[in-house]
């Protein structure tokens, strides 16, 4: 049992048909209540029961869908039946009512479903406005007969799910291990420039293998944090952000204990799928041009190094700068400066993917057209290490774009 | 004694020279080497010695002109000639090169003006760039021959501070007590939208008082606690903010000791002419087209108010929909969740200007007609009580344009 497993990443992913043992179907319910005719409302299951863990939006203010999953997963201890996802509509701050819709989702979908488990519930969209709920009670009865392992199901679910995206997100992640092919796949849907915040980010995952709920969660929460949440330049999250991990058993393979060969497998395919996923959504950011991995290194430690980092991918200064593809470093360095983590201006080396700006302080003006060179490109890298410890942080960030403003100035 | 002082702010106010004792001059030595010919430099000095404190930006990264201004007033324990300030150039980031031309400009100043005392130095503009020390060290001699009372030279130092602000920002405050007038002036520069951080801000302020540098410090810092403190949006500064207040004496009366009915008179005054130049700064933020002045009430604790605060009035898609003229509480509401205070939906109460948006988190959508209303106008404002407590927190914020993703894209 020495063998290593392979780990590939699919080409042209089809979402959960990828995956045996899965179901889905999309209709569409014109939640937007704009007359347009798109699919937006998608329902997610299996040929028999799954086991689920999710990871929520720590907002003080959360969304029916969201208090719902929480609640459910808890009661049946992560035995479901699959899950509904609506966009076009939050069902955030919407009080009592919102919740009873909520509900009735959940309910009406596990009926038509003929589902012994519960069905958790996911809405993305407006905030403040209550579920036209007519269309969604047909929409929910329509999906649910129409269920399927379908690619075209699976890949009209995708697009169900997203909002102001301008293209479906997918990513699959195949395991080899003597003999047997099990899979993790994914769809997502980000939106907004998932920073500072509130635009709601939504991923679904599913696997074959067989995995109780409980071992699900901390590979699931562990992914997240390496993947999701480094592109949440606030580490705030929105009132409806969602991430589900299923598993069907399908495959009839067991897991295995943790540290086993299988189990690191599995969790390395886990977060590979959220990598990708939160690497699309970055790309697919409402208006960017550009992408920008940035790492902060040498910091005291961790949570300094994360500081830092978010400090610089936040500033609107730093922001408009790199959508005019000006390489000013004075802003980044004012930014990590007021994260007030205790830097010190003399240690600074600064570089733009591998050509220096800065070394312990000094510009390196002689190279001041590679970096105009670099900024200008649609994606780059920056690296801060200041020098005063071994911490580092990585996250995906964006410019901000004119566009982004007009995009966003209404609803 | 028991006379109630009257306390004033004058109208045209003419920046120093409505101060009694000061000197000021300003002249052009094209610190922004583009061949515009403008005022950029500046001499505030004073018949005699001045009394002066002074209040500095928290960033790790400070400029050498903050570090100098630091330094003397601690060694001189207050007692300074005067100040030159130059705009174009932040000499930020600019390592020991920087703190040498600092250091000569203000030693350069004492001289010029035949001074015992030593003079401090303030720089705004670009971060990361020598000073050009040639034209630099002759501006300063001519400034330095040429200061006068004249209203003239006061209000061309007020102009010669500016970077990017659109208007001269000045205002002055008269007490009038027992037949005797005393004076607080003050100047300013804003520019950048002042948050969420980076653009640096600069005021003076004088008043012809007598009062000892260690008397002048905490009503200094508690009036730039009350006001320019609650226009910086992330409660971040730039590597350059300073905030001086200079004491001449020229009155020949003592201020008297805390608590007294003149000590009273002078901090409301100090606060009030802070209170303006701060207003006009947040007015003449770069290129926004919106004022709202926006109160957390009901909070448990006034950190929380203030954590509240500060997440809605920095919130991306908050201030995109103000810009928008859209009264999109849902955004203000997920942005107050995500401060992560413990807030809870069904208490929240919202109001644009005296209309309720929110009522215990209810939506009062029949009265959205109104908000659109005024959400659309130049300056209003929003009160959210959270009902959690009775803390509250007022801060100044404006919308964000495409104008202003534009004008900073590059510098």
């Amino acid at each position: 049992m020495s063998e290593v497993p392979t780990i590939t990443l699919r080409d042209a992913p089809q979402g959960f048909a990828d995956c045996p043992g899965f179901r889905t179907a999309a209709t569409a319910c014109d939640i937007r209540e704009n007359g347009a005719v798109r699919n937006d409302l998608a329902v997610i299951s299996a040929d028999g029961p799954l086991e689920a863990a999710g990871v929520f939006t720590k907002n003080d203010i959360c969304a029916a869908p969201v208090q719902l999953c929480r609640e459910q997963l808890s009661a049946a201890a992560g035995k479901v039946a699959g899950c509904v996802v609506n966009s076009g509509n939050a069902n955030a701050c919407t009080g009592a009512q919102g919740m009873c819709d909520a509900r009735e989702m959940a309910a009406l979908t596990q009926k038509a479903l003929g589902a012994e488990a519960p069905v958790l519930v996911c809405s993305t969209g407006r905030i403040g406005r209550q579920l036209p709920m007519p269309t969604i009670r047909k929409g929910i009865r329509k999906a649910s007969e129409q269920v399927n392992a379908s690619a075209e199901n699976a890949v009209a679910a995708a697009d169900a799910i997203l909002t102001s995206d301008t293209r479906r997100k997918l990513a699959t992640v195949q395991i080899k291990w003597h003999g047997q092919t099990f899979t993790v796949a994914g769809m997502a849907k980000g939106a907004g420039m998932i920073e500072p915040n509130m635009a709601t980010m939504l991923a679904f995952l599913g696997t074959d293998l067989e995995i109780p709920a409980s071992e699900l969660k901390p590979i699931l929460t562990h992914a997240v944090e390496q993947t999701f949440n480094r592109i949440s330049i606030d580490g705030d999250m929105s009132t409806n952000d969602t991430v589900l991990l299923f598993a069907n058993g399908h495959s009839g393979t067991r897991l295995g204990a943790a540290g086993s060969t299988l189990y690191v497998a599995f969790a390395q395919a886990v977060e590979q799928v959220c990598a990708v996923l939160a690497d699309k959504i970055v790309g697919d950011g409402e208006k960017i041009t550009k992408v920008i991995e940035l790492t902060v290194k040498g910091a005291p430690t961790a949570a300094a190094a994360e500081k830092v980092a978010r400090a610089i991918g936040n500033s609107l200064l730093v922001k408009t700068s790199w959508y005019g593809s000006d390489p000013n470093w004075g802003r980044l360095v004012d930014a990590a400066g007021y994260a007030r983590i205790g830097l010190v201006e003399e240690k600074l080396d600064l570089h733009y993917n591998d050509t220096a700006a800065l070394l312990q302080g000094v510009p390196q003006d002689a190279l001041i057209p590679e970096w105009r060179k670099i900024v200008a490109e649609k994606r780059f890298r920056i690296s801060l290490n200041l020098n005063l410890g071994s911490a580092e942080y990585r996250i995906l960030t964006t410019d901000l774009s004119e566009a982004y403003v007009n995009f966003n100035k209404s609803e």
